[in-house]
């Protein structure tokens, strides 16, 4: 399968640690889809505004939904502009030197415009697609969404094309006079993210237990 | 002390969910202080552009610098406005509807300018704050910045007046019908941060051990 690259325009080309950029989508798509959360930020009365929002992924298209995007979703929906980050924090990179402590981390930055989806089947499909990536299997296990339901969710799509991702991993990058006089302790000290045990509802009945795609859910 | 209460204007008092809305000081900087990245919007010729960046907190100030923000850095030295939201996500919450799920999070907006910090000890200052945020220990024990590398390193400096807190934990709030129905499992996973085990450098000399600020470095 041919993929479009990444980067097509002058600002989503990485303008600063070049080294650090990648360009192959699978990439991209791999970053969207081990994230939990996106931050996605619009312009206001020409004051920028970021918010969190979940999402979800399907082929190049990103779906924000409406029951957490509050005022800058709203605008959104009249088709403005929006810039939306994914970033995962694999690890803090500590240096010999204060000025070559960094992070190791992937990110993906997305620029686009956002559509929202009217369509009712699509609609549906968009709805499924965030909530199997906010929490895999529930599309199946719980009460799917009613007609009023639908009717108060707002569902944008943002095309993925335009994209910059960025990937540091590995050692520090320390200056060699700091490394051959060995100044300070120098290595990376990974951060990883892992699911507790479940915390079941108090308002079930006795006795339900956890169903396996709580439990067993997928480390992250 | 008395400390000024959050939210002072239209923008940044939460307008959904607003049972969420914390208007407490202190939630925000207990959220600040957790976070290890913010993600920082600018507009750049009328466009929004969201980049994540490391920061540092000292009182009411949030300091970011320059190796992280790039283009979005550059023009928000020349006093722009920006947008800086830290999400931390303590779970996912699973509903009996599809509707009704959601996470638990932690979440701060903050609205302001950011100002270059100049003044020689101040940048000074705001390098450690950061330094310290991001690897606490790391200032006293790696070596301190050179004058060219202060040169090459731009800090900025954004009030945390203005900033929109909100916070959701416990279980999911779901419909009556749907909970005396018991369709399915309800309840929440939670998701904790947790430290890996140091990797260190292949550079360093044999028998150097991992210092106790990164070996017993607090959990997240």
């Amino acid at each position: 399968m041919t993929q479009t690259p990444l980067s097509p325009t002058d600002r989503s080309t990485v303008q600063r640690g070049k080294k650090r950029a990648v360009t192959d989508r699978s990439v991209l798509h791999a970053i969207l889809d081990d994230g939990l959360i996106c931050h996605l930020s619009t312009v206001i009365g020409g004051s920028p505004v970021v918010l969190p929002t979940g999402y979800g992924r399907d082929g190049d298209t990103l779906y924000v939904h409406g029951s957490t995007g509050a005022l800058s979703l709203r605008t959104a929906s009249a088709g403005i502009e929006v810039c939306v980050a994914v970033t995962l924090v694999d690890g803090i990179v500590y240096a010999r030197s204060v000025f070559h402590h960094s992070m190791n981390y992937r990110s993906a930055v997305v620029h686009g415009t956002a559509v929202p989806v009217t369509d009712p089947d699509a609609k549906w499909h968009a709805l499924e697609v965030i909530t199997e990536h906010l929490a895999p299997g529930s599309w199946e296990h719980a009460r799917e969404p009613n007609t009023k339901e639908m009717a108060q969710t707002a569902v944008l799509a943002i095309d993925l094309t335009e994209a910059a991702v960025k990937v540091r991993s590995g050692p520090p990058g320390d200056d060699d006079a700091d490394v051959e006089a060995g100044v300070a302790w120098a290595g990376v000290l990974p951060l990883h993210q892992v699911w507790g045990e479940p915390v079941s509802c108090e308002l079930l009945p006795e006795g339900v237990e956890v169903p396996p795609h709580v439990s067993k859910r997928g480390v992250r």
